[in-house]
Order: C-alpha cells, then sequence, then structure tokens
C-alpha cells in the first residue's frame, strides 16, 4: 500500500497506538449512558472521571473546570456565545489571527448588537502591541487571543495580555488548541478565565475537546437539554471519544519535552533547505510552534505546489484544512501584511511524533524535484 | 466477568459489531481531515460522503439534506436556536413531553423575546387535539414535536401534525431519535422541514448525530467557524463516528422489519408478566415503540426498584438517562396527568437487537423476587 509522508499534523494527527488502545473497550462491552444508574452507566462515568483529571493534569487546571466539548470549535463558539448570551451587548476584541471558529462567532454576535474589535498583528505575526493597549482603552468585555497560531505556529505571550485584559475588567480566553502536545500550556500560568483545548490535535480522536474554564465565569450552554457537564454542554457524553482525550493528553505530557527538541531540528533542518532554495519563511524571527513551517515559493502557486507534492506522496496544505472549501490567500498573512501574491504561494508543513529523520530527508529531495519541474512550466512564472 | 442483562437501550446502545468493524480503519492508518487536499484528506472525505449517503437512505432523504452534528442534542439545539436566530422573535410551539434537549434550547429563547407553548398530551401520552388545533391559531413560527417518546414509547401522528402546521405558516420539526431503527422514518412521509437522528440510539457510535433538513429552512449555525457541513455546522467532521453512523443506519435499515416483530413479543411478554404482578403499564393502549416498556409498580419507589435490580443483574432506567442527575418525577407522566406519586415509582425496560428470550425469562423471574422482597420492607409499602 502507498503511504505519503504526513506533514499536516496541525490539520489532524494520526490516532496515537496507546490512544486507541484505551478506546478499544469503550467501543466493545463497555459502552453505558454515564447518566444511567446502573453497572454500565457507573464504568462510563468513571471512565469520564478518570479522562477529565487527565485532561486537567494536562492544563494545569483542576477536574472541575474541563468541560467537554465535541471539540476545538465547539468550545471556541460555547466561550464566545455563552458568556455574551448572558451579558448586555457589549465589546468583544479578537486577533486578526483567531482559527475561523472564534472569528465567525464573534461575527455572529453584530447581529445582537455587540461591537467587534479585531487587534492586528506586526509583520512576524505577534500581537501589535500599540493596537492592543488602544483596543485595552476601549474596555472590551469579552478578548480572545490564540496561544499559537494554526499557520505561522507564532505563540503570542498570552500570560501578559491577559494581566493587562483582567485589569482592564475584560473576561479572557485563548484558543490553545494548536498549542497542546507542543508547548507547555498552563491554565493557572496564563491567567485567562478559558481556554480551548481539542484530542485530535495530539493524537487523541476526532469527537473530543475541552473549554477550560474558570468558575467566576457565566456561561449559558450552547447545546442545553439534559444537563451534562454541569449544565455547559448537554448530549450524552462521546465516552469513547473522552477516554481517548485523556489518554492523548497523559501521554503528550510525558512525550512533550523530549518530543518537541527533535521535532525543532527536523523542522530547521527543512527550514534550511527551503531558505536555501530561495523560498520565504514567515514568522522565522518569532517565537514559534516547533513543528510548523509556512512559507512561500516566489511565483509558485501553493495549491499547485500541494497538488504536486501529494502526487509525489508527501501530504501538506497550503493554508489551514478548515478553510479548504474555499480557498483564499490565508487572512493571517494578509494581517501580517504580506501582499496577496505572495500569500497565494503559501505552504504549510506541520510535523509530529511521527515524522522521521528519513521523512524530512525525503521531503527535501522531492522538494527541490517539484520546484524545478514547476519553475520549468511557463505559466508558473512569477 | 459479569456481565448484567441490558434493559436501557433507549439510553444507548452497544456498538454494532458490524459498525465497529467500519470505523476501526478510521481509528488507524485513515485519518485525514476531510477538508484537507491530499490523499488522506480525500479518502476522509470520501468516507464522509458514502455514510451521508447511508444516513440519508435510511430516512428517505436526499444526501444533500443531511447535516451532520455530534449528535441528537445539538441536533436538536440546531434547529431551535438556528431557526430563531434568523427571525423576529415570535412564537415556537412544542409537546410538553419533549426531551430536555428540544425543551432547554426553546427556554432560552425567551430570553430573546420569544413567546413559548407547551402543548399537552392526553392521558395515554399522545397530542391532545383540541390544544393542538388551539395553538395552531396562535401562528407559532417553529414547532417542534417528537416522533417517538423516549420513556412511554408513544409515537405521535407527526405527519398529520406536519400537513396542519405547515399549513398554519411554521416551519416544522420531528425529533426522530428514539424512532429511528424502530419504526420506518421517512423524512418525505412525515412532511417535516427538520428531522432529528443519533447514531448511538442504534448501535452506531456515540458523537455522531444528524439534522435531516428541507433546503428552503434557514438556518444560523450553532457552532461556526470553517465553514463545514455547508456552513451549518463547522469543526473538523468526526471521520470514524460519521462513518459508525452510515453503517449503522445500512444495518438498522436491514434489520428493522425482522426485530421489531421479535422484540415487539418480548416486550409484550414482559408486559404481560408486569401486569399480572399489579404493576401499571402507561401508554399501554396507545401506538408505542416496539422495544419499550414503562411501567409503575404500586407503592415501590422507581430508584429503588432499579438499584436492586441493578444489583440482580439486570441494567434499566427509571426514567431517562438524561434526568438521572436531577431525580424528578418523569415530566412525561405528569404531563399525562399521572400522580406524582405513581410517576415515582415509573421504571423504564427498553429491548435492543442483543436482547434474548432467555433475557427476558431472566428478568420476569428476578423482577418477581425482587418485588416480593421490596415489598416485605416496611419503608415501602404503599
Amino acid at each position: 500500500m502507498f503511504t505519503p509522508v504526513y506533514l499536516d499534523w496541525n490539520a489532524t494527527a494520526p490516532l496515537d497506538p496507546g490512544v486507541r488502545e484505551a478506546m478499544i473497550p469503550w467501543l466493545g462491552d463497555r459502552f453505558g449512558n454515564a447518566s444511567s444508574r446502573h453497572e454500565y452507566g457507573r464504568q462510563a462515568r468513571a471512565a469520564v472521571d478518570e479522562a477529565r483529571a487527565q485532561v486537567a493534569r494536562a492544563v494545569g487546571a483542576h477536574a472541575t473546570e474541563v468541560v467537554f466539548t465535541s471539540g476545538g470549535s465547539e468550545a471556541n463558539n460555547l466561550f464566545i456565545k455563552g458568556a455574551a448570551a448572558l451579558m448586555r451587548p457589549a465589546r468583544i476584541a479578537i486577533s486578526a489571527i483567531e482559527h475561523p471558529c472564534v472569528r465567525e462567532p464573534a461575527r455572529q454576535l453584530r447581529r445582537t448588537g455587540w461591537e467587534l474589535a479585531e487587534i492586528g498583528v506586526d509583520a512576524a505575526g505577534r500581537l501589535d502591541a500599540a493596537s492592543w493597549r488602544a483596543e485595552l482603552e476601549q474596555r472590551p468585555a469579552l478578548v480572545s487571543v490564540m496561544l499559537a497560531n494554526n499557520e505561522t505556529g507564532v505563540i503570542q505571550n498570552v500570560a501578559a495580555l491577559a494581566r493587562e485584559a483582567t485589569a482592564a475588567g475584560a473576561w479572557v480566553h485563548t484558543d490553545a488548541v494548536q498549542a497542546l502536545g507542543k508547548i507547555e500550556v498552563d491554565f493557572r500560568k496564563l491567567g485567562v478565565h478559558a481556554l480551548t483545548v481539542s484530542a485530535h490535535k495530539i493524537g487523541g480522536p476526532l469527537g473530543a475537546g475541552a473549554l477550560i474554564m474558570d468558575k467566576r465565569l457565566e456561561l449559558a450552554p450552547l447545546i442545553a437539554g439534559g444537563g451534562q457537564e454541569r449544565g455547559l454542554r448537554s448530549g450524552t457524553e462521546n465516552v469513547a471519544a473522552i477516554v481517548g482525550f485523556g489518554a492523548a493528553c497523559a501521554i503528550a505530557l510525558d512525550r512533550r519535552a523530549a518530543e518537541a527538541r527533535r521535532i525543532e531540528v527536523l523542522r530547521d533542518r527543512v527550514q534550511a533547505a527551503l531558505a536555501a532554495s530561495g523560498a520565504r519563511i514567515f514568522s522565522a524571527d518569532a517565537p514559534r510552534l516547533p513543528n510548523t513551517l509556512f512559507f512561500a515559493a516566489a511565483g509558485i502557486d501553493g495549491e499547485t505546489l500541494v497538488a504536486r507534492l501529494d502526487r509525489a506522496g508527501f501530504a501538506c496544505a497550503s493554508g489551514s484544512a478548515c478553510s479548504s472549501a474555499h480557498p483564499e490567500p490565508s487572512r493571517t498573512l494578509l494581517a501580517m501584511g504580506v501582499e496577496p501574491a505572495v500569500a497565494r504561494s503559501a505552504v504549510r508543513l506541520s510535523l509530529g511524533y511521527g515524522t522521521t529523520d528519513a521523512d524530512v530527508e525525503r521531503f527535501v529531495v522531492a522538494f527541490a524535484t517539484v520546484l524545478s519541474e514547476l519553475k520549468k512550466l511557463p505559466a508558473m512564472a512569477a
């Protein structure tokens, strides 16, 4: 069987074998509804409780601060819509490079009278300090700034931002979906009121995420009903996925320090080769996730490059998977002031614990071949 | 290993072995984000498309009318909140026996100026005809009446109700979560604008459900973001769960006719034994799901009976799992005019394709023993 080299770990990660092992019983004889008051139900409840403790440990929170959701998108929507639903219309501030599942619910709030501010970033993709200070003077009620960007990998100083925003009276949220498992994510040290994580980006299953939240924060549920998750998220608990999320957190926590360094070395090796070929590396000078590499080969369309690499046996992305349905130049790059023509050339490589030295060597060779072929095509000339 | 007899299939069903087989590859080597434009992503997209066709076939709808969600609760919330978000505040009518994941979002609408009407039922649990007609004269903008009740199993004549409500200008939704796999569920014949189904009630996995919807219906997404599911439900598709949902639909469709009759015979055998012991059977005279039996043993607390049966090796429920966190007398029974003291005695048995003749025989014997023991306890006397 032909198995392409997977270099798109920021889109989704393969299920970790240890996670699969933890989940399998819950796809077999152990199947209770965790709210049922019989043996099957009690076993399910115990498994959910254990996973809750594992997720809490991975983010330095208390188990009672974990609200399980179906994933990161739901958790981000829960914070934004859930908090806004219990407030008078006010102002929400987000960075200009948030994932659409932060940006879109924030935009939906405008329908109910909210003001939305999108705070710009500098050329390296870091939140612009002057815009941030000016925004805080507007006293936003809600603030959401991502911990690490899904495309560039740039890490924001969320701890400092949260301190300032809290002092200005805001409830502060961070989307830590891309950060978890790659850098330290500590709810207390970050000092935010709410934080989003997702299982499938760290080797856990699709279908599980969480909003970690300070109990002083009041939220209306997005999904109301049976009252699961302390009334904040109704719906029968997805036990297998939650168990897998817990296991993935435990594994990622164990592995992170050693893996981050190994992966960074591989990433930097690819980066050096790309830079030598004339590619522009985005955000190379900013603090970045160790696994992420966002670049543009001048004059080569990103979609085309991804398609050629796909045929050559390498899975990578032109921008995030989340916007692949409507390919447009990366909003993140446009917010950084990158010219649209260059942004259209952008390709993202993201590595993971399964990425090997050999994968990287093969990629570097294949990339050189593909690039020289594409440069020969007249239509591709800049 | 001690394996209790499972008689709580309306709470959740064990994963069908055929479903597990379909899912396993998606918990292994096949792991792409369905929005990714490479080999892994295309395989995931193809699998989601196939599952969409399977779900559509099971409910007599077109694949383009299927919006995948994380489950039934989300689908019900999506209809109610999603439709209301794009309308001026108006009136929503639901039955008094809806699942909390219909009732609670409908109640949340009141915060934004909506009127909520809860339409009563008769003593057998069928929608009260006079109240229904009176409600339609109030011209509700949204109507939601469940196809089959989770506790009594009573089936409403949704096709007739939908015709009348549509003529009165309403958008009509039905929660068919408990009906799917047990009776025919046909989107066209029912004539509703939207219909909710869930995977885990039919032998599929937790974490997948769908809102089947008429394209004339406009909904704001509950979970906004990357724009998956035609913009109606963002978030990386839970491929394994969706594949399992599709497989479960195909299996349930094949099995339904033969199984419904077999299970009804078993249910009626238990019902006869319970009635002979003096138990009151709820909704025995109404059209009911073939697998569901809701009863009260006079003077015996339902929670206590369930706990004793649990120790004796039988998993059943006092009311629905969804409200087990806060045990109160069943709202369904109270709406039917059952006295609270009797409602507190209620116990639900729900059978499934795995239920055997032997299970039922053993239950009947064990029930008689438990009942006679409980009747000897002075505190339990009526």
